[in-house]
């Protein structure tokens, strides 16, 4: 960490804040400019309570020079996590593709869509049992039924199953049923729910918040991997911006800067960072291109019957040419599908 | 809903669209225009789905014309919501200001923080005892004995007392030692957490997110309202944007829009609306000024020292001089403190 | 033009809505439903002025039906723009490459730059003569002097070449050395200069302004466009969000939007969308994927000697690279380079 | 500025970068940590080329430590600018409102308007002659005639009068009319338009871009006073987020914060920053508490006839007011009004 003294700040001011820095058992390194002095602190370990110093007379602010996160980090751990779920493996050569309906809505319904995707080509079936609404008043999922028919599905066709997890006390009982237990955007910083699937026996994969910063992002898969479990994916699934005419905004540099970071499969889900069916492949295929390890897609029979999120739903035909052209862009930079 | 359809319309796309709304139980009205034909549904009641209509062939989009909050909406409520506190009210003529640390540190520091703020004049005492903090590695907070501090500096001050809970599983025990529930920025939109405090006997602060809408604030105190309690306090606690000299964007428009739309009270939180102490005595200010109901404003007798948030924490002397100075902002607009 | 009128609006307001609906020669179609009154507003053609209804008693909000851009629409202009350009064409089935360094530095400089992207295969030379920089106190470009530098540049390679014009009177000068005028992101809503480009005879690429919305660059082409110029190429170059890592969002989703909404050519900067030159390559491979007609690319033989954005510019040699794997993705997509 | 280097940075990759620091006649002060090395630059005046030294090998980032502008920093102007026009003077004790229509439609309109705002207690006259338009077939202004109005209008009200210029070569004739030039919030890094108005003999009004930071607020700022003209009064007008519920955020934050890192005056303008006329009093007051030197706010005799901004347009009336609710809160922060 980097102190940054004001212009005015004093001789003892500056001595103050350098025998803070050595009762922390850390070395101050004065640097005296023109303008200002700077205070390099060559430390003992992580945290340093940046907030503290900032409350010191004559310290203007303080520049972070570490990445917060580490486990998390390429810096340790420079080869790729590949993450194996049941026969598919995720963070590989090859791509993962998990399609599904937004919501599991019923048993025959939900047979269709496995049946339907796995045709198509999809390795892994998505579908959600307990979903978080913004209305109190819309469909909030079948829960414990959801998993069971989605633990069916999985009986059938061979596809693992992967579903979200909503509160910390689900997580023993959604593992039971799930290959991947899904945290979704709105979770991303519920730390006691990121401490509980951190404890769990399930691969986690966890969404970005819909404002979260990548560092965010990173720190909340660092909670998840200091409780013990190694086995996270990540999910860019689209930032909230200023633009209105997409339901999110997919922020495509995420996924060749997350795959410098960190050492992390990185996926991403097409369907919500746009919210609209008609950008699904051609944002598909741009996540391919630039590297990421698998999509999350929203594929349902009959869209404009879905309890949630039919708008951003493919069909079975065009999820199906989708896939077709996914293999070539797949190709064309060095992966297989 | 409005239903707008394609220019590219035909006929039978429009008569499945109106045959749809009649399934619903609604009527249709058309509109014919020389570019595109619209189509109003008229509803029998909340809620339509707009994402099935949306993938209707021959549909370009809808637009929703009620609002989606109902217990919320100043509509059905036009008087004001005045939630009493032990002896405090929230939401009548007189502002309230709630002060202390960012987290309860310990018993002589919390003490020491509680008189202060006493002295200074304000109503009720905050402090955190369960932390949601960004890294694992920070300070996490002193928990369940945390919520006996603060519930000992109660009975010592007379101060009613505000925390926050953090997950479903926390709130029986919080509620035993809190008089108002804080629900924090990071988990407005956890909704097993807000259906528990919906059931709770307890009053409810309800913290905007940081990444979201006035709409989905209302939207969260309708969970709430929604499970049967009605004492919900809305705070805006600033938004994230672009900038970053500070820490997040006070959103002051929220304050007489929320009271335009809500019959609820609304408080401000200045201390991480600006991450800047220097900042805060200005914008409690000018909270005042647009018609806030409340503050909560972190103070720390030793801000240097604090575990959390130090920067942004206000001493007790310039606390002091800011309740002198919120008096006179107040009469001006016709309140008290 | 649809009308909310508000729960409270009375039998005279609405017939002094729609009275002066009538009084603008359009037709009001009103339609009860049971908590509100909605007007439909059946035009005599654009546009009508919706601040003037909503400041209307009892009037709640408006909401436009039509796009408010009409010449870029492809509504009314289905097929795609192909623009020529000195025997290369934008928005046909073979894509674009423009590349160069971001400011022209010098003329040894630029020949070696403009030898290099030849070399790698570019078909278009980029470099600014006049450059906008945030700090008074930067390189801002050798004017005229970099005219005449690109100029004969273009002489040596046979590439044509794209400059930033900044002001209405510079339009005439640039349009004498340069065969694309760039309109830069900060100049997006710059109304004198777009209304001097439309004037001009020279195709223009328009950038997208950092934190305008879809809709906005499409107006702003539909000012050049209305002022008679229909050469008119589309730029995504990212926007600004509050994500810190990268220095813009690449919104990779306008791509396939904007190629659905208008019949303009789309290409995309990945230089000044990610703002570094690590993550150049893989959002190229994207932009491609999505569907773009070109791209516009930073190049510089020596970056760390470069006199502005050298962080995001490409070395010949990662160039040479990039545009052999955009081969096989533009392949992989139905495409050529 | 400091440099921080990979953790895998050679020796060799320091050497050169404090080479290259030392070829720029700077000194490099090197401090070594158990993970990076951090390089020191202790300058000669500025600017530095951060993005040349991100550019070489070995080097993460580089972190800025001064402030780039200079002429509008405090630090080295520790008083308050005061802007004198005609009688009136802005950043001084008493604050000045602006006010009328947003843009002049004919003699008798603003004619009217303009003793509306002089008896409700304005003491400026503002209106818009030229006027930026989203869409160019919304009304573009009067031009020259508008210009002749409002200074029929001073003339008769004694009202000094501010007005938008919106390209270099309208400068001349604008200054002939204004009182004070008025730079809109699409050109505020109009680079061109900087330069003229800071040639220029008249106080200049700069609004915030809605989608700039404070940072490049000053920066433009700072064009303007390098270019000779110390007359600038910097305006808060909102900014864009992605909150759909008011046109812009206000960031209230900007105004203590703009106070105490520039000596320059500072106003706001609630009319745009709010997009409602029902939020502008409530968010005034609120501007006035903050401690903003003044503020500009549309008023217009009949807004459901205005031509542009009706929606957020005040009627006299309620303006009349709310100039009375602003004197009792300038008065409770110690101003007058």
């Amino acid at each position: 960490m980097i102190v940054v003294m004001k212009p005015s700040a004093t001789r003892i001011e500056i001595v103050n804040v350098t025998a803070r820095i050595e009762q922390w058992g850390c070395r101050a390194h004065i640097s005296e400019g023109n303008e200002r002095t700077i205070i390099g602190i060559i430390g003992n370990g992580r945290p340093l309570d940046r907030a503290q110093i900032e409350r010191m007379r004559g310290v203007e602010r303080t520049v972070p020079v570490l990445r917060p996160f580490k486990l998390a980090s390429r810096d340790f751990h420079p080869q790729d996590t590949v993450v194996p779920i049941n026969g598919v493996s995720i963070g590989g050569k090859t791509l993962v593709v998990m399609a599904g309906p937004c919501a599991v809505e019923g048993r025959e319904e939900l047979m269709e869509a496995a049946q339907s995707v796995k045709s198509a080509g999809a390795q892994m079936l998505r579908g959600g049992a307990f979903k978080p609404r913004t209305s109190p008043y819309s469909f909030q999922g079948l829960g414990e039924e959801g998993l069971r028919i989605l633990a069916a599905a999985r009986e059938q066709t061979g596809l693992p199953v992967i579903t979200e997890v909503m509160s910390p006390e689900q997580v023993p009982l959604v593992s039971t049923f799930a290959d991947i237990l899904q945290i979704g955007a709105r979770n991303m910083q519920n730390y006691a729910l990121l401490h509980a699937v951190g404890e769990a026996q399930r691969p986690v994969l966890l969404k970005r918040g819909m404002m979260s910063t990548i560092e965010e992002l990173l720190m909340s898969a660092e909670y998840i991997l200091s409780h013990g479990n190694n086995r996270v994916i990540l999910c860019e699934r689209g930032i909230r911006t200023f633009e209105k005419y997409t339901r999110n905004t997919l922020d495509i540099n995420a996924v060749p800067l997350l795959k410098q970071l960190s050492h992390l499969p990185v996926v991403v889900d097409p369907s919500h960072a746009t919210g609209k069916w008609e950008l699904v492949a051609a944002v598909s295929r741009a996540a391919v291109a630039a590297g990421a390890d698998g999509l999350l897609i929203e594929v349902h029979p009959h869209p404009s019957k879905a309890l949630s999120d039919g708008a951003q739903s493919l069909k079975p035909e065009p999820f199906t040419q989708l896939i077709a052209s996914l293999k070539a862009v797949a190709e064309a930079v060095g992966r297989e599908l």
